[in-house]
C-alpha cells in the first residue's frame, strides 16, 4: 500500500466506501457532529457573527442548489462558504484532538449542499460526510502541529481535500475522478494563523475558503480537469510544501475502513480553543474561590496558539478564546465557560485573576497538545488535575442552541429536512 | 514607514492612487497587458485548454454581473475565475521576472470583472489593474524564489492579495478595509508546484483561485469582516509562514508611486515557461544546424522547475512548456517555438536532440532566474550567448491570437467595450 501515492489510496478508499460500511458507532457520531454543527451555525447566525460571510454568499448567488443555514437558495459553492463560517463563527464546533482540525465546520456544510444540489439520501450523505472527515482527520493527524507550527491552519490545510472528497462522493465520482479532485484540492490549501496576533476574523472564514475550493476542485475534475496523484505525499505536495515534513504514513492510511476517527472528533463543551479545554475543566475545581495567583500547565505546542502575553488582556472575542488566562480566570470567577463569557470584556475580576496566571511548560510531549492533561495549582498548595477534556453532552449543547425546534433537526434524516428543521430553528 | 505593516503602507497607497498619478509608460504598459491577457484567453479558449474551469465557471452562475470571455454573463467571482483560467491556459501570459509571478493572469480578468460589475471608466479600470499589478509584482520580488523553493507556486501565492486590491479599489473601499482585505486575502494564498512532477492542469488553475479567492476577500472585507494588519510581515504572516523569510522592505514598499514594475512586466515570446526563454533565444543561433549535442547553461533556482530529468521526454504539453530540454530542441530543429510547438511530443527528431543536450548551473547568482543570460553552447566550439530574452511584440502576437477582431480590441477603451471586442474575436 505504502508504495502507491496516498492520493490514490484515499480516492480508492473513499469511493468504495458505502453506508453498508459504516459501522453503527460512526454512523451515530457522523449523525451527532452534524447536529452539533447546525446547532453552531444557529448559534453563530443569532448572534450575527457570520454576517459578512452571509452577505457574500448571498452575493453570489448561483442556481437555487441548496441553502444556507438562513433559508435563502444559492449556489452549493456559496452555501457550502456561507454554512461553513457560521458553524464555525463563534469557535464552538467540533474538533478532532489528534489532527487539530475542525472537520465538522468544513465537511458537514459540504455535504449538506451537494447532498441537497444531488438529492442525495440521507444515508449517501452521510457516508459522504464520514469519508471527509475520516480523511481530514488523517491528514491533520499524519502531521500534528506541524501546519501550526509553519504559521498555517491545520483546518484550512486539510479541508480542502475532505471538502472535494465529500463533495466528490455526492457527484459520483469514480476513483480516478477522486484522485484528480484531491490533486486539485491540495493546491487549495490556505489559511494563516496571523490572526492569533490580531483581533481580525479571518479564523472563522477559513472553514468557508475551504469547502468553496473543495467543492470547485470535485466540480473540476467532474468537468475533466486533473491534479496530480502525488499531491499529498510528492516531494512539492500538501506535507512537504506546507508542513515542511513527511506525512506519517501510517496515521495517513492505516487500517483505512478498520480505524475509525469520525468516532474519536470531540464535541466541545466551550466555545473556545481546544487547547483551553483540559485547562478550564482543571480550573473548576477553583471555581467560587479567590486565589492569590494559578499556576497553568500547558503542553509546549500550546504556547504560541493560546498563552502569548497579549493573550493576558484580550482585544476581541476570537482573542479571549484563545486565550488560557482568559478561560481560566472566566471559570474559576464565573464558575461557567459559555458564549456569554466572551461577549464583555471589560471585567476587572477576570482580568485581575487573568493578570495573576503564570504558565508553565509541561516537559511531556508524548501526547498532542489538545490530549495533555489540564493541570492548574492555586497559591494554596492545591493541584487540580483533570486527564482530558472530557466534552460530551453534545445533543444537550445543540439542543440549547436550537431552541424550540431541536426535536425536528434531531428527527431529520435527509439534507433538505435537516436543512428545513434548522431553518425553523432560526424564526 | 518601515514600522508599519506592509498591509497597511500598500492599502493607503493602493487606496490614494487616482488616473492622474499614473506615469503615461504605465498606462500604455496597463493596456498592453490587458490585451496581450485577452490574447492569450481567446487562444486557450480557441484551443480548449481551459474548459474544465470555463464549465465551472457556468456552473458557479450568479447574479449577470460580469462576462466570461465566450460571453455568457455570470457572477462577477465566477467570470474572474474562469477568465484568469482561460489566460494562463497555454502559460503564454505575461510574467514579472523578479517576482517569477504571471501578474495579468490574476489581475486582469479581476479588474474586467468588478469593473463590468461596478461599472467602472476605462480610466478606472486600468487605475485598480495597475494598483494590483504593482502589489503583486512586489510580494514576488520582496521574496525571489523563495516561494518556490518551498514547493509553493509564487503566482497563486501572491495572487489573492493583489486581486484584492484591484476588486477593493473598484469596489470603492477605503484603506481601513482595503487593509483588511489584503489581510482576508493572505489567508487565501494557495497552489502547490507538485504539477512539476506530473502531467496535471493544476498550474493553470491557481490563478482562477488566486483571483475568485481576493475578490471574495474585499467582498468581506466591503460587509464588515476584518484581517490582521500584519497579514504579510507577521510572524505568521504570508512571507515567514509560506515562503520562510522575511520580505524584502525595500523591494515590497519602496519608491511606491515612483519605481513602476507594471513596466517591467514581460510579454512572452514564447508559449513556454519564462525560465526557458533565454535559453531559447541562446538556441536560435543554431536553429537548422543539426549538432551532436548541446550545453545549456541554467541559474541554479531555475533547475529543479525545467530541467528535472523527467523533463526530456514531457508527458503533457505542460511539462514541455516547463522542460527546458524540449524548448530548446525545438527550437533548433524548427527555428520557431509557438503554440504548435507543444501540439505533438511525439517527435523523434525533438526527442533525439533533447537526450543529448546536457545542463550545467551557472555559478552566478546575482540575477534572477529569469534575468539570468541564456547560454548554448554547440559541440563545434559555439557558445551563443543572450543577455536576456526580449520578449516584445506584444500587439503582434495579440492580434494574431486575437483574429481580424483584433483592431476592435485595441481600440475599446472600457471594461464592456472590451469584453465585446474579445467576444468578437471569438466568433
Amino acid at each position: 500500500m505504502n508504495d502507491r501515492p496516498a492520493a490514490v489510496v484515499l480516492a480508492e478508499w473513499a469511493a468504495g466506501l458505502t453506508y453498508e460500511d459504516l459501522p453503527a458507532d460512526v454512523v451515530a457520531a457522523a449523525r451527532d457532529h452534524l447536529i452539533d454543527a447546525a446547532g453552531c451555525a444557529v448559534a453563530g447566525i443569532r448572534r450575527a457573527a457570520a454576517d459578512p460571510a452571509l452577505t457574500v454568499a448571498r452575493g453570489l448567488g448561483g442556481p437555487p442548489e441548496a441553502r444556507l443555514f438562513t433559508g435563502e437558495r444559492v449556489g452549493a459553492v456559496a452555501a457550502a462558504f456561507g454554512n461553513a463560517v457560521a458553524v464555525h463563527a463563534l469557535d464552538f464546533d467540533d474538533t478532532h484532538a489528534g489532527g487539530l482540525v475542525h472537520a465538522s465546520a468544513v465537511c458537514v456544510p459540504t455535504a449538506l449542499a451537494l447532498g441537497e444540489q444531488t438529492g442525495a439520501r440521507g444515508s449517501e450523505m452521510v457516508t459522504a460526510l464520514v469519508a471527509g472527515l475520516e480523511v481530514m482527520c488523517r491528514l491533520g493527524g499524519a502531521a500534528p502541529h506541524a501546519f501550526h507550527a509553519r504559521g498555517l491552519h491545520a483546518t484550512s490545510m486539510c479541508g480542502p481535500v475532505a471538502a472535494a472528497v465529500t463533495a466528490g462522493k455526492l457527484l459520483g465520482l469514480d476513483a480516478a475522478a477522486l484522485t484528480d479532485a484531491i490533486g486539485i484540492a491540495a493546491s487549495g490549501a490556505s489559511g494563516l494563523l496571523e490572526f492569533l496576533h490580531s483581533p481580525a476574523s479571518t479564523k472563522q472564514l477559513h472553514p468557508g475558503t475551504a469547502a468553496a475550493n473543495g467543492i470547485i476542485a470535485a466540480r473540476l475534475a467532474a468537468a475533466g480537469a486533473s491534479g496530480p496523484d502525488s499531491s499529498l505525499d510528492g516531494s512539492y505536495g500538501l506535507f512537504r510544501a506546507l508542513a515542511g515534513r513527511e506525512p506519517d504514513v501510517g496515521a495517513l492510511l492505516g487500517e483505512l475502513g478498520e480505524r475509525w476517527e469520525t468516532t474519536r472528533i470531540g464535541i466541545k463543551p466551550y466555545p473556545a480553543c481546544q487547547l483551553t479545554h483540559a485547562s478550564i475543566d482543571a480550573a473548576g475545581e477553583f471555581a467560587g474561590s479567590a486565589p492569590a495567583s494559578l499556576t497553568v500547565t500547558l503542553h509546549p505546542d500550546a504556547m504560541p496558539i493560546v498563552a502569548g502575553p497579549e493573550k493576558r488582556r484580550p482585544r476581541s472575542a476570537y482573542e479571549a478564546k484563545f486565550s488560557v488566562y482568559w478561560c481560566v480566570a472566566a471559570m474559576v470567577v464565573d464558575g461557567w465557560v459559555d458564549l456569554d463569557t466572551f461577549t464583555d470584556l471589560d471585567r476587572p475580576d477576570v482580568l485581575d485573576l487573568a493578570s495573576r496566571i503564570t504558565v508553565v511548560l509541561s516537559p511531556d510531549r508524548s501526547v498532542v497538545a489538545a490530549d495533555a492533561p489540564g493541570i492548574v495549582a492555586g497559591d494554596d498548595g492545591r493541584v487540580s488535575r483533570v486527564e482530558r477534556s472530557t466534552g460530551g453532552g453534545a445533543r444537550t449543547k445543540a439542543a440549547a442552541n436550537l431552541g424550540p425546534g431541536a426535536g425536528a433537526v434531531f428527527a431529520a434524516d435527509d439534507p433538505a429536512a435537516l436543512l428545513d428543521a434548522i431553518e425553523g430553528c432560526l424564526t
